[in-house]
């Protein structure tokens, strides 16, 4: 029956443009994928595209959610490995079941959840966004991986603005306040990371997440009795950070860990602070290759950084 | 034509049920208000409710929607001067329209923009968020105005426990951090207020906004230089508040200012903190009367109110 | 040590106002529910609130989050049965952790997915959103439990208007075009149905959403072959519905389905309609005891239901 | 006294990574712009960054706040003439303010009203989304600008089997049934279409709403009596279009209005369709130089566009 039904999306359209991304968004499932130590499940929401010639008047949009659904199906017996290993198998079939595609496009958004220890070591599922973004075009597969991660950040700026101020009122604590944190603002602190998986190698998710919270002025945590919390205070203060420096940190781990990727492997690092004395954000991203952040490392010997106030390490 | 054309909503419906509320929702205009110093814009979403008696199958929404485009088209040349007062005229019109109503409701959400002193005296436009219920029922109109604010909260918590592990690491200098502010966490605290206006009396919403911003640790401004940064983050430190004392703070500056209001006066008040040592958020709420708060007021002479760690002017 | 530490919770606040909802919100977790048939993975978000007497300076928040993560930990091993039992058990466990409360409360939102089939029998993974809030007050507790779910309605008016317009202007074919479906406008429909459950009694959850996808012109699939969607077209358009219609048809059955439980079970049935035609919303809502709609539905048999345009079944 | 505070975004950062992008966003101001035939009040959402040398610890976040409030209070006296021109002035203070930065750019979000007729020719105030980027870089600017608005689309596929369903069942209405549009299903289609405004070009946002309200099978209205939605409806399901048909139809009036622009001219149309059918939405969108449409229009009259399914004027 199905092919006696006129097939509309296969005639000629009356408008004769090529279009770049045709296909379907916000189609969300649950999906079992198979973790290094267990099988977790994932709610990712997955866009699908694929490009459509001049020729033809519609995608066959149907034949994408079904791909989805088979996966979902199977994940169950033979789950993916991981989110980016999700997204080569979708294009690998949307390859197939489009021929007249020259071009396969997945984005997958998903929640994640991961157990992390509080600072008196205490077990606490925290939350985490992670995406994947996989390209196929004339058979070549490019993969990205990346994950959204919230900590907070301490300003620099006011911290020591305050202890100026301070020092001044009490000038005979001048020595004593130059040794503690003082106060500053603080706040939540997102960042995000995303990295290309050049062929042959490999980025584990877990890693990028460590690399975001030691980037921040410290990670945060769902579980914190009075202790934790006022570990986690001083250490932020000790560490305060501007976005800037937040993405420079992430930038310098992401370096020492995947020094040994291809040079143009393209790395994105942004990060927002929800400013607790505006009513705005903070901002700063960088987006380059290995390359250039390996070029800018080798330079970096010629700064001075003795600097009267880089007190990351003030106590 | 139009009356030649099948009145559907006139129906008698295939089940017969009343409804409480029918409307049209997400509606967005632009409207000129005319407050005490000047005319503002405002763009707000409006939803429009009437109730639906059994034996009518659908309600007249186009009607509903017809009333706000002559709205905005009267507000050019003779604009109300405040939401609620749009909020009145919308459901006094809507109870001619539809004849077979007996409860009419309007919801108005809209951006607000007033302008602000920061620290060092210069002005900066601020931006808020006010609300209008306003309800009529066998001729009687009940009305409510709000706002949500956003400033920034000091943990009175992690203060003092910061505070007692530095007394204890320089006990040398234990006086001298009694009278320091010392590092917290700190974070946006959004603030809502939402008072009923008793009939014959009236709420003007900067009022509203003046108490929500005596009541974080401190108000936020877009714009700081340096010095008012410090001084910012020196007063908020200086007063740190729980989300709780947000809410009880607000409800006393209420109690002040509107305390001759009928006592039936319903009163919300809730605060959310956007914690920045957590990826969740801290809540506050109080829904009362005037009268509970009233008679609560009068007892709180009882509480012994001298504490060692009622620091909230602690320099 | 966490016992030397200031409780600043613990003291009497400055302002001595009680507060109706104290506690956490945005809690997200990942936990494991025992189905009738299977163990699915549920990713919700929590908010949780105790009331906080006069004499409290703060609420202790993170008793609040150490339920959650005890219940994440135990739900691999001991699965609740549902969300609404999952509010139960966090509510006694707030009970004993929080002693100076008199009113636990818990929210609990969370995706749902469910195998459902399409009009060619080929089963695809369908999208839900459930909600459950239970609250204990004077050792008593209160359970809702909720789903929104999203189908298509066809609007009877237009449906209507436009076979008129056909008819008048081919009139040698009206007795045709009155026993065809006609173009009408369709849209994305988003149903809510709210049911308090009674002591002693228990709401499945896929029993609501059976309700939910029965009252709308039609439910929707995520996949859908040429023919089904032919099917689903059809099919909606002859059950053409305005909003009011859908709560209408979903007050029914649920009087149906639950006619047994206590006159003063409370249900919340609303619909919004993403109308194609606007850019607003169509809105219909009853918020009501069973005991209303019980009389209702008993008076309903005066009603003449013959009605020259009720054609909710015309082909 | 603020040149005598510490100037912590002057230091050398402790790495030392150039940034790409630095700044504040989620800036929201009113601002007055003088549109040709009036004053109309924006409340766009702006975004400024600059990029930041490896030498620079922070750039200096409050000067571009301090931009935007100079430019609100002036749009009163000297109100800019576009969102564009908005952007434009904003970049040129910028690069005086950051002179350590060798690219500027600033983003703008902004809700659009604007007085349309509906089918019968009443006025409704419409809303729309529009937004720019401009940049500076080695002292060229350039500018994009933008709109998403809404309309209606309908399905030409199930039009197209629904049809061929009736047809078999009603052989003998056969030839009727091929000159009546019939029942498929409809939705919100949000079109974007994205320019590059050339130098010593303009375009006119208005004339950018006038093409996306022709590319849908039809524009959508606020208020429509029952009248109009039946000759809306009506129009719409004689006109209907895939979300790749309404791309191709945008490029095809953007081609035609601005085929003199400079062959590198940027150009980008997408639209997302919100299913009435799906829960997941359709997507097509073209990316594109106007030297790339030129060639493929010129090309197309290749293609035999007679083709019986193509129905887009039926009746």
């Amino acid at each position: 029956m199905e092919k006696d039904l006129p097939d509309i999306q296969a005639i000629l359209p009356k408008v004769n443009f090529k279009l770049t991304r045709v296909g379907v968004t916000n189609v969300t499932k649950q999906i079992v994928v198979k973790r290094p130590d267990r099988n977790v499940i994932l709610q990712p929401t997955i866009n699908l595209y694929v490009d459509l010639p001049s020729t033809k008047k519609g995608a066959d949009m149907s034949r994408n959610v079904e791909i989805i659904e088979e996966i979902v199906e199977n994940s169950i017996k033979t789950p993916c490995s991981s989110i980016e290993d999700l997204g080569e198998n979708i294009v690998k079939m949307m390859s197939k079941r489009h021929p007249y595609a020259t071009r396969m496009e997945v984005e997958i958004f998903s929640d994640y959840f991961l157990d992390r220890k509080n600072p008196s070591g205490k077990v606490t599922q925290e939350r985490y966004r992670i995406f994947s973004k996989v390209v196929m075009e004339n058979k070549k597969i490019r993969k990205m991986i990346g994950v959204t991660s919230t900590g907070i950040s301490v300003c620099p700026c006011a911290m020591e603005t305050v202890r100026a101020h301070l020092k001044e009122r009490y000038p005979e604590y001048s020595d004593f306040l130059d040794r503690i944190p003082v106060p500053s603002h603080n706040q939540r602190n997102n960042l995000t990371i995303l990295i290309e998986i050049p062929e042959g190698n490999s980025v584990e998710i877990n890693d990028l997440i460590e690399i975001a919270e030691k980037s921040y002025s410290n990670s945060t945590y769902e579980i914190l009795k009075r202790k934790d919390e006022m570990e986690l205070v001083l250490k932020a203060h000790e560490n305060p950070k501007f976005v800037e420096d937040v993405v420079r940190e992430a930038l310098k781990l992401i370096y020492d860990r995947y020094r040994d990727f291809p040079d143009d492997t393209i790395i994105t690092v942004k990060s927002e602070s929800e400013e607790s004395i505006h009513k705005h954000n903070a901002f700063a991203e960088r987006i380059c290759t290995l390359k250039e952040i390996k070029e800018e490392e080798n330079n970096s010997g010629e700064h001075d950084k003795k600097n009267k106030y880089n007190r990351e390490c003030c106590t």
